[in-house]
């Protein structure tokens, strides 16, 4: 079994650095009061009161001493002492970093230790050449290292603003984040992963690529798309309604907003209010619910005409924007938003048609996630937990679903793990966890089975025996959200989406004016033939900076325009992956890019 | 000058009629209570109690009935009486249609009757061939025609329920609405008006085609588009998306709701309330408001970076849906829905490019019509009251902008009438007035200049002198609304949609099961070649059924496919406007389609 963290000599080793580090600084910014220092997932951090506000160019002068320190092998022993003594050391300002001047939040922290419990300090010490000795103590629970020699590997990554005990109504501290390893390759590693993930941050690149923006008078978590972002968005759409229309999908448009009577049938006003907006109601007008789901919509669609055994399976579509209240905290640039865009459908079967649905929508996935360049993906079976009784619908029919499920992946190759106990309450179902460019998992498209809303909504077929029989709801959502998928997708390709992706496909640079109206023409016929997106850039700028800037924006292909190029009937294309490929004829490069 | 309507022989004549059906009724429904019946715009109406519920059927025993009473040729003579006589008339159970019993409503009638007014019956009076006089009184202010003979041409129309005053309080009486003409073939060519307006009524088209649906668990005039009418807006918005990307319209999207703070700034929250959903708010969250407009969200894309005078016009366009709180009784299926998505733009330009802009958005809303098949339009310049003071900006710019209507729609030859007052108070505007198939004035795009938004929201442009200017903003929509637009298409095309925008454009009609693989064939060389949208109609049923539901679901085309035709490569094209062609090869059904 793996070691856990907590236990590890990893956590050791980055919870003395937290306490070098506060060592550095007691001897730099003397009056600095300390709090807090423990080690993190990533590293660790100290929360400390700085007499002025620290800059973020200071941390190298803390580092530096942090080495300084290291080197000294210092030795870290615990002591442990009555609730008296502790109070007397921590007062006692001829030790660095005590003293009644910097001991408030010390005395907080021995405060908060309950009667009974030890109190111990870690103490970095060492005798000096003259034979002084030196030493460095903080009031912590410990484990530790046994010498600062062993921290060698450490960086301090950045500054934040922290309130003491987290609490806004106390004072705000500075909290240094800071990282260590046991070797320095590990610690590059890591640091090398970190500005890989910078770089591919979605809520950067989505500002540096004209994406998406937000508005703090729009509110939290509510993007606006940027004309690039709208466009790579109707490029997802379009896709999505092909692939859809060709496999049976009927496209549905509905409100945004509903009556709440229809949320009380659904039973969302029960179990859904904490994610849902506050109700739009007044004592003049109905009450209505801003959608958390599509799902109610399409039911009452389904429910507008007597449905027969020969008309279904029944797939309704649609592009439906969501909202919900996530908690602010909890959102993340597009990937966690309060407004998103499901690809949902609603499937309406027979039971007996169970199988072949769930398969045509696992090949519906599958080809989507091709399509999109994402391979490493893995897929989670969520099965009912055989000892809760949470769980609606009858054995029979469960049985009968997630068998379903099984022999769909296992027909279409879709290797699964089982997770027991992880089905919602209405039925089992399919998540598709995706791996990313930098190894991170991500929970992605979804497929569920439903017995409760059918129920709920008293839905009906006529069966082949003339008889009114129940169908079988299928939730399923291939992308799960179009925001969360293009954050994905951004962070994946570090904005250099594939070509039939790429918000612009094409730029034009025309060297001098005298190219600018063949460029113009070029455009025009690129997009009216073959359907690219191109911009042409006739600013008046050096042609260096023109490919500069449009490498910048990750255009796939440049097209360059100039005297020869006029004369020859060509242009220089210059590709986002293979740099200058020359001049081409414009048939040619068609070729090229549609490859 | 044109007589006023309420001062013509048409509304005497049909005000007797009124008069007449009462005199029918009290006959025919002894205990029946009359209260009014008044003239309306295309008729008449009487607003009855009656002892039992009246049946649609019953019309026509009173209709009969009132002939007969008419070729009577009763005189109407109209007498003046003191309010004490009055009351005795109508407490005198030996006239008929008066005495005690059923008085109510005319007494509160007379005594709603200001004193020192006069107080008039109007008498209908015969001498039989007995010599026995008969009469008919009702209390009225008139005038009327002078013999009940004269009314020949007339119809009961339907029935329906209004509260006695228009007070939900009161008792629901009976309202008998009739129509009448001075000449047969006007009441017919009335008739067959009404006849042909409810054979193209959207509402029912719309139910009959699948287009849309309304559910009440949803919302009054919040409408569920079904499959083909999500077909129908898709084509109608990816026509719209490339007009406007080719003229240089960037796309953006937005959300369905905004912090309030957004409002504020705009004015709405002020200006705007009543038509605004409540109010999204609650104690720990923050307060929302479901937008009833794009504008701000827009706005605030405009702001998100610096614009140099060379960056505009920026064009920000999206089918924005929007929402607002119409007034049940105003709701009118799609016309006037109380959710419906704009084909909105907002346009930022300098002052000096208001002509140019102006000039090309007319240019845009002419094509777009001209493709839509309706060319029966005008256009009704707002310009503003000198009178008034409501109005924002200051005069120079009211003068260019009204000026740049003008000029931008002459440079079109575009005809207009100038309605002096009729600008909004933030700018001039332009709208257009589409008269459809039964000759009624439909108000649909409009194009209008705002000073005001840019002022709120302190837009700027960096100008060629380094200053910062203030932008103009065009908010401009061709269709006015998707909605609206679809339902005046329904209307004026009863349904049978131009090929391009008929959801399903061709029905593949095996006649046998030994069919039925290849017209599959067909439908996805159809569409995967050609773009064709085609349906599979492979029921069990006969070709005539199959034929005649087509029909009705207005398909453009059929091909039939049988045994000949699968013999000689060849499909039976049945056309919607034409009927059977006959057998053609399938590249010769596709030069006529796209013809």
């Amino acid at each position: 079994m793996k070691e856990k963290y907590e236990d590890s000599y990893l956590y050791r080793l980055r919870h003395s650095a937290a306490h070098l580090m506060a060592q550095a600084v007691t001897e730099l910014y003397p009056g600095a009061k300390l709090s807090i220092g423990p080690p993190i997932e990533n590293g660790f951090y100290y929360d400390i009161d700085f007499p002025t506000p620290l800059k973020e160019e200071e941390l190298e002068s803390i580092e530096k001493r942090m080495k300084e320190l290291s080197k000294l092998d210092q030795r870290i022993e615990r002591t442990e002492v009555s609730r008296d003594q502790a109070k007397a050391l921590i007062l006692d300002a001829t030790i660095p970093g005590m003293g009644e001047d910097v001991a408030e939040y010390k005395l907080q922290l021995l405060d908060a230790i309950p009667e009974g419990e030890a109190i111990s300090f870690y103490n970095q010490q060492r005798t000096d050449r003259e034979g002084v000795q030196h030493r460095f103590l903080d009031l912590c629970r410990g484990p530790h290292v046994d010498s600062t020699k062993e921290i060698k590997a450490f960086k301090l990554t950045s500054l934040a603003g922290a309130y003491w005990r987290g609490n806004v109504k106390n004072k705000q501290l500075t909290r240094i984040y800071g990282t260590a390893f046991e070797t320095k390759e590990e610690l590059d590693a890591y640091l090398e992963h970190i500005e890989e993930a910078k770089r591919r941050d979605h809520r950067i690149l989505g500002r540096e690529l004209g994406l998406f923006m937000f508005s703090p008078r729009v509110g939290t978590g509510l993007p606006l798309w940027l004309p690039k972002g709208a466009q790579l968005r109707m490029t997802m759409v379009e896709f999505m309604n092909n692939e859809q229309m060709r496999r049976g999908y009927q496209p549905v448009v509905t409100p945004h907003l509903g009556n709440i009577k229809l949320f009380e049938v659904s039973g969302h006003v029960y179990n859904y209010r904490d994610k849902m907006f506050p109700f739009m109601e007044d004592e003049e007008k109905e009450t209505f619910i801003l959608k958390p789901m599509n799902c109610p919509f399409h039911i009452e669609i389904y429910r507008s005409q007597l449905r027969s055994y020969r008309d279904l399976p029944v797939r309704l579509a649609e592009m439906g924007t969501v909202y919900r209240y996530e908690q602010s905290g909890e959102v993340t640039g597009i990937l966690r938003a309060r407004g998103f865009t499901q690809d949902d459908a609603h499937v309406f079967v027979r039971p007996d048609q169970l199988l072949e649905e769930f398969t045509a929508v696992v090949d519906l996935i599958q080809a989507v996630l091709k399509k999109l360049g994402l391979t490493e993906y893995r897929a989670r079976v969520g099965i009912k937990d055989p000892a809760s009784d949470k769980y609606i619908g009858d054995d029979e029919n469960w049985r009968l679903a997630t068998e379903a499920i099984q022999n769909a992946c296992d027909a279409k190759g879709l290797e699964y793990e089982v997770s027991v106990g992880d089905a919602a309450f209405y039925g089992p179902k399919l998540d598709m966890i995706i791996k990313d460019a930098l190894g991170r998992d991500w929970q992605m498209g979804t497929v569920q089975v439903d017995y409760n809303l059918p129920e709920r909504f008293e839905l009906e077929y006529i069966g082949e025996d003339s008889k009114p029989h129940r169908p079988v709801m299928i939730h399923r959502a291939p992308f799960g959200s179009l925001e969360r998928m293009i954050g994905l997708l951004t962070e994946q390709y570090a904005g250099a989406f594939p070509f039939w992706l790429a918000p612009v496909q094409v730029a034009m640079l025309p060297i001098a004016d005298r190219h600018n109206e063949r460029a113009a023409e070029i455009a025009i016929e690129l997009r009216d033939k073959y359907g690219f997106r191109v911009e042409v850039d006739d600013r008046r700028e050096t042609l260096g900076k023109k490919i500069r800037e449009n490498q910048l924006q990750k255009v796939p292909f440049m097209l360059i325009l100039g005297d020869k190029d006029m004369e020859n009937g060509t242009v220089g294309v210059r590709c986002r992956e293979e740099g200058d490929l020359g001049p081409m004829s414009l048939e040619s490069f068609v070729e090229k890019a549609n490859r």
